[in-house]
């Protein structure tokens, strides 16, 4: 497999400190979009990174969408979409999680993944590991073999990894 | 341009009964992303759709990202995200919009869109119009030539092209 050079990816992330909210530093992806090349560059490397065998992405809401997408249309493979509540309008799993301050939830279509299915969680960021933990139990709960998780960055010091039972990949670490 | 076809995606777009609320009818795409052959399908579609020259997709949250993604990828051009507050962390141009009980906002980072580019707003249900309404403004304000808009289905009695501005296309008409 040929390296791809993400330099331009590197370049184009914005920090931004203090966002959502005191002591946080964001990591803003959205330059990376807006630059063709960029995204393009960004695409075939997480493209690459989703194990082999993958039937399905689940991609997490709202970020995950734009890269499930993307890279779902290059490896032609399909998409599921794991929601916030209120969004999905058929039967549903759900999952409550714990976020610093109270709960969140997040649901999956049941009919979206089919037992058995071969499939790989995408998203942004692998912060504290909360999200990508309860979408782990919504795969499960939809009875389909979950071959790892798909990040373009990894924020070390939070362990997020340490708290996923699946294999974690990701294109850089900060 | 070769007609594709769209059967398989008509066939998988499921109507939802009275979702979000009473009386409205939901028209849920998820099984379409979910297959491969009809997301591909789909995706090729409204790549065929956006207008030559387009230079950057402007997609509206959140299941435009899904549909802009793919096709900013197909297209090999950029994307810019039309988000609700307290998404985007950097400067941005807002616009708030009217909706059936009380108002909303949209908000596009500035440095996203340059001015005088060539751009096309995605999404998936052209309904009365308002969202696309307001985005037609972000991208008056942004300075950027607007080609159109894309979207895969359009709920003619609803009438929202007649509140826009600029070129509306869509795939089908419900």
């Amino acid at each position: 497999m040929e390296k791809i050079n993400l330099d331009l990816v590197h370049e184009l992330i914005i920090d931004v400190p203090d966002f959502p909210k005191p002591g946080i530093v964001f990591k803003d992806i959205t330059p990376v979009l807006a630059n063709s090349e960029a995204f393009h560059q960004l695409t075939d490397a997480l493209s690459e990174l989703v194990p082999q065998g993958t039937q399905k992405l689940v991609a997490i809401e709202s970020r995950g969408f734009i890269l499930g997408s993307a890279v779902a249309h290059k490896r032609n493979i399909g998409m599921a979409l794991a929601r916030k509540p209120g969004k999905l309008p058929r039967a549903h799993f759900k999952k409550e999680y714990t976020l610093e301050y109270g709960t969140d939830e997040l649901q999956l279509h049941k009919d979206d993944i089919k037992p058995g299915e071969k499939v790989c969680i995408i998203d942004d960021v692998l912060a504290t590991g909360g999200t990508a933990q309860a979408v782990e139990d919504l795969v499960q709960q939809a009875g389909a073999e979950l071959l790892g998780h798909a990040f373009i960055m990894e924020i070390d010091f939070l362990k997020g990894r340490n708290k996923l039972k699946h294999n974690v990949l990701s294109l850089m670490s900060v």
